[in-house]
């Protein structure tokens, strides 16, 4: 097998180091902006999470340098570092982007081991763009060829996938040869790791953070000519033969740098697992297309597929992350407030008797007809009134992308919070402009809440 | 198979933590004591190697504060940089000791964790050594639990298990509770990783040191209340499940506490594959007991277990590396130099023209009736006598184990070129006596080369 195995290694090194500009169209560069602008709000939005209280603690007293920004705080530490607890904090909220074919979550291992490395090498904004286009192509593409046996066996894909495509965004901006990129390819493949048993615990937001740090190690090492093996992928006891059952390389090597997986992306716009996005989806637009109060409201009964009740059947969650598996909390907080961010998901909301007193005249049901993308909401009014909405593919699917304003009103609600307002809205700015930026360093400086800046400016003044 | 799997992740956890001093036997501090000679004398020994210069040269800019001593080199940087690098170090002569049953090498990933954490957080030898002892024990447990079926897949056990062995023994200095130790084994279980493809490049080496780090850094975030899944080893997707196809979880529980597997520990008194020792040991056997000279030597001629030819068949090595593939320059070295170290696989040893001469006249030939650690060896000498030694164990093996006296040549051997003679006595003698060390932090200023001791000697005396 080994031997019949093209030589996929060599093929994504020479990809990921002489792929041209030009050969990425604009839509996907326009994807690109997207993914940030989503990776940055999941990732500023954590930053306060006891995911990256710990992980802090218990590293900064090994880190070296103040090389690059932890998002959302004050801390500086080295790139490595930044890489793996910025990786973290955009996985806290399970909010970040999803591949959906192969479950990716692209945006964390790349976005983060490349804006640490673009704080201690400057970078401009186009040649940022293009590196982390780059890495999710490597990202996705080594996923594409070993899902779904690799994720069956039990490996969070977006730990194992998600280093690949680190070190070739991290290689590609360091300049490495092709020799070079082929080893960090190796390195990564050596340090691949991240087991769906974690799921539920600090550890499944910890991967792609894990991927990203590892992913900037494996490009920084292979720079110095730290030497890996000729076939770390496709070889007998490489990458795709241990940790999966059944691989596709052509998956990896068919069209490469003519087809870009970036525009396979999607976005949440609700912060809790995708099933209950239709119900979310239809209850926001009933509210916002008949001005609906919860007062007005006799009862809303909602027609789900089957995988809604078995995952978010909870019909009187205490807390807020059980709010996220409660179909009926979600309904309710989708009229009340139009929303179903984070802040929606706190303990306080899952305790608002206002809240309370209308999921409990939630009703759901199953429909096994309805896609897992679809959902029925029938809401019957005091006066008497029902309203009917069915919604065929909920909004976030990749057959109805969250739109542009849908992305800024998410990342408003996940950075004001952290930064303010005014600090929210200059570094949404930013982002979009970012493939006309200088240098990309100045962006995540923009990550760091006000009383910082004040210090540092106060400094520079000295 | 999960439901019905012992929780084996709590009783590795507790063992851990709570298993006293005197459940380890004389003769297992002992060895100990012969594991941390052979692994510092390894260290130390490749201290200036490419693999390690590399490393450190592409690492230190993001190295923390000089917390810890790169062993054999002037360079100090944080402690989960000095574990990667030392741990890389150990085993780049691929010199260290073995656990035949697992072919884990189980010093590696401990020590380099542990001895780098004892410089920031001071340790007695006693404490030291319980925690290397337990940390051995963890690892080579797991190691037999999913031997051999892990190791068929290509997982390279060294690093897939003695990260393990690394995150129980830190975690045990660090003074973790019961369920951080869980979680620090939790941690290590999702940053296990290391592939056998890697074999043959700097990656292999990489493993051990990569293992020591993670360990390391799993125990320090599980200080902080860093979570991980209750069940990572036994889960059905924990390590266990994920990482091999067969499992005997009766290996990690029966008996634990009460066996101990490094009594099962091996040191290699030759610096090449296992399989040409026999060959080496009756020629250093029959030189020493004939007083032999390359002159006298008409030719040489060796019986040997067929994997001898298929691994080391090489008639002419060109460089030093080759030489280890040599049997016949190894049967030769033996003579002239009654050794087989790192000296004799030079470039320069297997060029210069007297040992060519002696290694064109051996001969071997395939015996399949031999054991694997078994040889024959057959001299005729120019005044036409015949000198035969049957080896049936070779030194080193468990059957005829390396000598204290005999661990030593071998230390002195590896450190002397990088410390001198008097410097190497010194860590000798600090080595054998490390269980009445008040402070462990000592030992490591031992392997820091003359100079840089004058010049920190200065520095204190100012």
């Amino acid at each position: 097998m080994s031997d019949a195995a093209p030589a996929v290694t060599p093929a994504l090194a020479r990809f990921a180091r002489v792929t041209p500009r030009s050969a990425i169209p604009a839509a996907v560069r326009h994807e690109a902006l997207r993914a940030l602008v989503n990776w940055t709000g999941c990732a500023v939005g954590a930053a306060r999470h006891p995911s990256v209280e710990r992980a802090l603690a218990a590293l900064a007293p090994f880190s070296g340098p103040a090389q690059a920004t932890v998002l959302g705080r004050t801390e500086r530490v080295d790139i490595l570092h930044a890489a793996l607890v910025n990786g973290i904090a955009s996985h806290t909220f399970d909010f970040d982007d999803t591949h959906l074919r192969t479950v990716i979550h692209p945006a964390g291992p790349v976005a983060a081991a490349i804006l640490a490395l673009a704080e201690y090498r400057p970078v401009d904004g186009r040649t940022f763009i293009d590196a982390f286009v780059i890495g999710v192509e490597v990202e996705c593409r080594i996923g594409n060829a070993v899902y779904p046996s690799h994720y069956d066996v039990g490996w969070h894909i977006t730990g194992t996938a998600g280093v690949f495509g680190a070190a070739a965004a991290a290689g590609r901006l360091l300049g490495l040869t092709e020799q070079q990129m082929a080893w960090a390819l190796g390195i990564a493949a050596t340090t691949a790791s991240g087991l769906r048993e974690m799921f539920g615990s600090m550890c499944k937001p910890f991967h792609p953070g894990w991927a990203a740090k590892n992913g900037l190690t494996a490009a920084l090492l292979a720079q110095q000519d730290f030497t890996s093996a000729a076939q770390p992928i496709e070889g007998k006891r490489g990458f795709a033969n241990v940790l999966a059952t059944a691989r596709n390389y052509a998956e990896i090597t068919e069209r490469l740098g003519e087809t870009w997986e970036l525009a396979q992306n999607t976005y949440k716009p609700f912060a809790c697992g995708i099933v209950i996005h239709p119900v979310i989806d239809g209850c926001i637009e009933l509210r916002t297309a008949h001005g609906l109060k919860a007062g007005d409201i006799e009862s809303i009964d909602v027609d789900v597929h089957p995988l809604v009740l078995e995952l978010t059947g909870k019909k009187t969650p205490q807390a807020g992350l059980e709010g996220k598996f409660s179909v009926y909390h979600s309904a309710a907080v989708a009229i009340i407030d139009g929303a179903a961010g984070e802040t929606q998901y706190s303990d306080a909301r899952v305790r608002d008797p206002q809240v309370i007193a209308l999921r409990d005249r939630v009703h759901a049901k199953v429909d096994a007809a309805l896609h897992e993308d679809a959902g029925r909401i029938r809401i019957t009014l005091r006066d008497g009134r029902v309203l009917e909405r069915f919604v065929e593919h909920a909004i976030g699917s990749l057959a109805r992308p969250l739109t542009d304003a849908g992305l800024e009103d998410k990342f408003r609600g996940l950075v004001i919070p952290v930064l303010g307002a005014p600090a929210a809205a200059r570094l949404l700015d930013a982002l979009w402009q970012l493939d006309a930026s200088a240098d990309v360093a100045a962006l995540p400086l923009l990550c760091v809440p006000a009383e910082a800046t004040r210090e540092r400016s106060t400094q520079r003044a000295d």
